[in-house]
């Protein structure tokens, strides 16, 4: 899995906080440590499957940068994790997903996305269950954090 | 989404863990509800991917059915979820989902499955974001409880 592959994950994500939001998030420091943990609080979770390649991909929000997104967007204030946010969360992981697929599409490489899970429970721990190389992004903002994580077993 | 297509990822966990562990699970009462939620310590999650039909499955696990099917399965007693837990629980429900995947596909339903993801935190709950019909199956032994989740979009 090259840097091509991970690009497309990373503005779309960027992108759509962006257009839906109005947020600014900043991608940190890349890690492709094995054991590496992605936290949250509220996470969406796509499963992906290729022609020569499967993976998995989340995406974590911390509870502040959620409620902030959801105000944003929707412009009610929520005090805690909901149904409604669930839902968001599910949206957004779809949304980031779609727009990573068409860039990557375009390049030729074609996946079709499983539908979207979310888990929420503060401070839950994600493993992706791959042999190949996993991508852990941190993301920050004034609003809130985030991890992205993209894995392929290839 | 007819029961002959969630039978068969019911009798491969009955299977797996009586196989594995010599734990008898046994199957609750199955809801159909929309606002049905899955309730866990450690979750195994699987995208899959059909030519017609796109759905998530999910296996959850209690904190004493996780530790006891370890101690039943490796021999170590450990008391709580680490990370030798959260990769055998990854290891099951690829296990769950394979078997059943061979059963459907005896039937003429073919689909791919993407990695699975393994989530974990204590009580946090699980939404798959699909239009069509989900199945939440309870499960319960005297050495702990599970619930498993199909979901499809047709």
């Amino acid at each position: 899995m090259n840097s091509e592959f991970v690009n497309p994950f990373l503005s779309s994500f960027i992108n759509v906080l962006q257009t839906m939001a109005q947020i600014e998030i900043k991608p940190g420091r890349p890690s492709l440590k094995k054991n590496a943990v992605a936290h949250g609080d509220v996470s969406g979770l796509i499963g992906m499957v290729g022609a020569t390649a499967k993976g998995s991909f989340a995406l974590s929000f911390d509870e502040k940068l959620a409620l902030n997104v959801f105000r944003l967007m929707v412009g009610d204030t929520l005090d805690k994790i909901d149904d409604d946010i669930i839902d968001m969360v599910g949206e957004i992981t779809n949304m980031v997903a779609g727009g990573a697929k068409r860039q990557l599409g375009e390049k030729g490489f074609e996946f079709d996305m499983a539908t979207p899970i979310v888990v929420s429970g503060i401070s839950h721990t994600i493993k992706h269950q791959v042999d190949g190389v996993k991508v852990l992004m941190p993301f920050s903002s004034e609003h809130g954090n985030a991890f992205l994580e993209i894995c392929f077993n290839e």
